[in-house]
């Protein structure tokens, strides 16, 4: 029986990411408990608990990024099967939080996918979520189960600041990501930040690329929380290096890494591109410019706590 | 707008069976509304809605057919976009139900997944499903929104009774259908039936064919509630043959057909596969010895009934 | 106080089977807690529960038997009544769970009875139920709270296994029943099994037994979830003996016996019923030719090792 | 099909009153719908709704007096049907609402049935209630769906007044009733009113009825919400005239009538016990002193007004 | 780390009567958490928890006096914060429960605001309440979580019982405190009881204070459950001299004391107005006349009960 | 009664915007509806409703602003009366949303007020809310009923539009609100953006203003979605000017004008502050330099829509 702190405890992975499993198991001290995850021929997802779970606090590793449709129903099926089976809490860990840029209605008649994905899991049976760096932090606000929220930042901001870097200035690739960038530029000693400021001139004119604040001959550090098709923080990249930039480096939580991403970052005049494990690379994604930096030690910590009672807010950034 | 019956209606499809769509728009009379269902580049689903759904009555069409876990998360997006579009009422057509033989606990510690999918249907905000056949009657009671159940067996009774057939037994592949089968074989003026009874006589020994009842020189008419992988229905087909039937005709009302069972039902000595169109079939699929009658009209009249507030029994097997 | 394993555990009965309910108290070493169950002048339940029972896991046994509505509604209110006492869970035992048969809507118009029950159960505030050979397994999934399935076919086996009974056929009364059959016989060493098919030869003639499968010379068992009125496997049994079957024994878990089963079972060609005491069975139904089977040691391991957090399934079938 | 209003309506009767629901129906102008309720022979609630109702305003006649499980039971059986049977609205029409008396905790662990009645009626899926005289106003917020609450003061008021009664002054039986007393007070032009005070005038010794107020001669009028068994009411009545009142009537919106209670009745100096016929009375609880007022017309008016979103405060008291 | 029986536990004030918690605090040892209340600029609760509540049984001390509506929304946001912060389960202690009175409706289209008030504590995710004296005792039946009622009746008979008072009548205000009174009477070894009935003799006439029953140069206790604007009492104090009552004594658990409530008390014959500190006074109305008695001790013991799974019940008035 | 393209409507204003609502009462077409809001004497909400709501569509204006707890409170009870009775929808119009900055949790053990606030109208029985301008988008996900989000941009730019101003900077006073200033400027024919950068460049220094982006000898216009104390817009403002800005406007969406607001307002470089009228405004809150746009047209435009099923989005910003 896995006791821990006195409790019974068991952790489980599913398919969409089995190393960062492993390494929260190792930082955890729990082994990872048998379950079979297939699919039916027809592709209906087929879980098998091998372990007894009943009365015991589980939890269980699956972040929801591509392909998010079928790691998201995985997700729901143990939670269910969980249910049924008696344990006595569930906790889901999904470190990236697939659909979370679907949380408003961003045209009429859209869905609010995030939310709706986090009624799904509270219908399913949760008692309780581990998350990182949602795409807004409203998002928490989508549950009325615990949100428990960890933070890479200073995972990033101890990687960058352990480089001898001089004349740093953090940039926002867009509108939105302002507060991020000004939050990493605070924890690397209060550096100054700039801003990408895409916008249309006149009217049937093409979209420029105006950078708002001063990077002349500065070294950039580009933050965003995750990088989809790389299409954005590329083109950005190359307007800071044509308005003088010394030199220009990214980071993102999540390596959502889709199509043409690895090729345009590889093309890219970014230097090196940062990231967590929240999503497992595969082989092919794992260029040379890609450095990934591990969560696991984070969240073995944080479940620790979690199963003893014990606050998470010293684990986060402030 | 779209009046029918002097109510706002709109019929929209989704992407898993757009034929089956267009045959239950003509019969209703209503043409399928405009949204553009997409991925984004990362997978997840993307469903703009081009016109107003406020205050309508709105029908929805998917089967949750294989790629399942697709098809049910384009559903609960569309689902939750319509509610949070005003939608008066969300109706969702479903003819083939995905999960649903996954419908009790067959092991410790299983998902009951077929009730999983009906929580997330309603608590994405559907008002009302209209499904076909399902593999257990049971399934409707995972609802408490109301349930309009439709049967395919009528369509297979007159297809069949069109067909000189003599001396004609239903078989029922397993034990679990002889329900079925004394159910068709009563529309076929109460022919007998016969079960195929797989089991091993002796421990550590394999698994026989065995069958009840009298197939010698009759012609056999194998039904199933879907023919998935075709393995068991083409082995009871081989079985009735090495037992001296004449013919063996299989119908089913879902054509699942995944992985080799085209090529097993090809190679089987069943002369013809009597499905439905509640799945759509890809070319590939559309194999000479398979017969596919359409339940369009059947769902256009039921539809026309329910915004009627008529009764659908009459439409059913009674 | 009541410690087992160390929690805190109380066990109460309620009307309908006061002697399962010590047997259970017995094999699981707790003592009946004191609970009056009344009636007020006018016919409404009246519960007081003498003892505390704030912070226990508290174990109400009450199988659902006629009169179903009085014992649902002790059910309900005993249930009530602990939610408000601050009892920590609450377990319900409900080893015969009426009307499972209204399971699915058999006709326009009906209620899914069954799945009502389920939520009356649950908005009362049940935390798990524990029940016994459901009619259709399928009914675990009209609850979102952790159904423990029991299963009385190990006792059936090994009753019938320790009779000397040579060619044995396992025979289902119906259609839907033949899985039931199957189970059984495979547990008495893959025996073969048969089927009664009733069914009308021409429109406006009368029904016949017809007999799917080989009971010529041989011993027949019938097997069913219940006995009601006993109509269907009295006449079942006639037909075996009729079509030349040496013997028939019946046995089925729930004997409900209303009306003229027992004079029906007397007068019937069965040569023993072997029912289970899921049901209490008044004297005037405790026929010679009834024999009754205990299932309180089995669900007193059950409850053990719900309390001891482990698994329930060595206990069940397979 | 029932047009009412330019909208579809259709009135249902269960068991419990069928003559209160014939006497709506007349009123209202819109017959009994056919539906048959009976019982399996296990004592299983079998309904059948042999019209349809899909879209349709439903009403459902159903006090749920003794037997009070059968009739709750029953009530919350076609509440099931209709939602499954697409009724639009469920409107159930509960005149007498069994256990309204276990309206809070009397005693430590008891539960508060009314309370749990209201949640199994809203857990079925009724949208109204119409109900009437409640035993405690309060148990209208046991609901969240709307609750129309019908009062027979005004009839019972009326019928008073045109009896050509002097000196008359209004007596509560007991603590709990005194407002109710001097609102029939108020409505008969301002009589005075009394309470009859049970108290133990030492411990240990019988307790008497104390009378409080002045009855001296007067003409009483005894008024409660029910009579039960009549014990109080009865006893109250002899204390009344053992104190020199001249003559003593008795008023109560439910007849209850439990056990001894016609006998009492008989045989107390009470001169004529008017009630309404929210419960239907068996012939043998005819007796000649019984005075049974019709509350259909008021029922028949209240729901017109519901159908054609009228208020229906006009009806009540006030 | 606040250890209470082997239980982790912490006690929490907000804002709206800090004396009591820290009575209860004393009582039961466990020392008052830390916990900042505050308003932002706008108006808007702010609260900020500064001890970890993760996995704790939390006690929130906050009776909903005026202000009302701050009282309430302070209690909300803290039960929001302590949900979301993994709090184990969430006790609030609410000795004064606003809205009480709005527990029916007392005229057409009014809110039943207590029901409301129940409804918002229970979905912002409160475990149990502890409340005091409940304007009616139903509204326990408007939670569905567990409610632990509290007395402060015995503590009244104390108080009175120990002053050498002869020839008492206790007095109910008003028709609806009859019973009060007569628990009240019981405790005081079966006094005797009167009412004042206020009516209007002829319409159109001034509503006349009338004594039902014997205060003829008796001591009088008058008692309610809140004394509010002291209107109806002090009235009925003078009533009871005018008509030759000896002294008069008042006694009521929630000291609201609006308006002119603390004037009126001094100037009216009252002798004493004996009240409990579920609500906190303010110096000015701490008028000499007021005797405030603490239930600290009452609510202290009671939790100590709760936390180790002790009955309540021995602590109540019976 | 109010009959509004064929449907039953009523619109109701409670205390805290009257203004706005009888300016949308006449761009609708339909008088306010007589409803009087008042408090108890000690402080508890007090609405009646004097009209009937039976099956009426209502819709109720009121903003919760200062004093938010007390319009949050009246908001709630409101909707409980009109559940109550019978209402066939209730649309819940609050322009400006309280406790929308509480939308996440900003430190450890916070609430996330505006999730507890969507909760508790919810719970309360609102079909439907319209809302301007939210804190954040993401809150409409906090919602599971429409969310109708009116936006005040095309006010704004119109009203900025009409007058000449040249070389015009649209300047966000933090990093939060790039976005809206750069929809802003985008509205106001592309023009460009800056920012204001609050940052201590050293730790134990004082926090310097730092702007991002060209302003020198520009005309800024400031834009927030509300102005609450004014200190960081106005020193915002002056920072601007101190850098070299030519003049400084003002807009924001709800005139929120907490504590100080006015006199720093007056006393700042701002030459102009525009607000809507979603929040009304005291007398002495009217200061010269307050330019006050009303949003009634648009409600009234929006609810017509509504009643109508007509997209709204026309109404919107693109």
């Amino acid at each position: 029986m896995s006791l821990l702190l006195g409790k019974k405890v068991k952790l489980f992975s599913l398919s969409s990411n089995r190393k960062l499993a492993e390494e929260i198991s190792e930082a955890l001290g729990v082994p990872l408990a048998d379950c079979v995850v297939k699919r039916f021929a027809d592709g209906e997802v087929n879980i098998n608990i091998n372990e007894t779970v009943r009365g015991h606090h589980v939890f269980v590793v699956q972040p929801t990024n591509n392909p998010v449709n079928e790691n998201l129903m995985e997700l729901l099926v143990m939670i269910d099967a969980l249910k049924r089976a008696s344990a006595q809490t569930i906790n889901v860990i999904v470190p990236y939080y697939g659909y979370s840029r679907q949380d408003r209605k961003a045209a009429p008649r859209q869905a609010i996918s995030a939310k709706l994905v986090a009624n799904l899991i509270q219908v399913a049976g949760a008692s309780r979520i581990l998350i990182m760096d949602l795409h807004a932090a409203q998002i928490q606000g989508f549950f009325d189960i615990p949100v428990d929220h960890f933070e890479a930042l200073p995972i990033f901001a101890d990687y960058f600041g352990k480089k001898d870097l001089t004349d740093v200035v953090v940039v926002s690739p867009d509108h939105g990501g302002v507060t991020r960038a000004r939050n990493l530029a605070r924890a690397l000693d209060n550096k100054p930040i700039a801003i990408i400021d895409k916008r249309r001139p006149e009217p049937n004119k093409a979209e420029v690329m105006n950078i708002i604040g001063d990077i002349q001959g500065k070294t950039c550090i580009m933050i965003d929380d995750m990088i989809d098709t790389a299409g954005s923080i590329c083109a950005g990249a190359q307007a800071l290096i044509d308005a003088g930039a010394k030199e220009v480096y990214a980071c993102a939580t999540h390596p959502i890494f889709s199509g043409p991403a690895i090729e345009r970052l590889t093309n890219s005049p970014i230097k090196e591109v940062v990231v967590t494990n929240t999503i497992a690379l595969t082989p092919e994604k794992m260029a040379p410019k890609i450095k990934q930096l591990s969560v696991g030690q984070l969240f073995g910590e944080g479940i620790m706590r979690i199963i003893d009672d014990r606050t998470l807010s010293e684990l986060f950034r402030k």
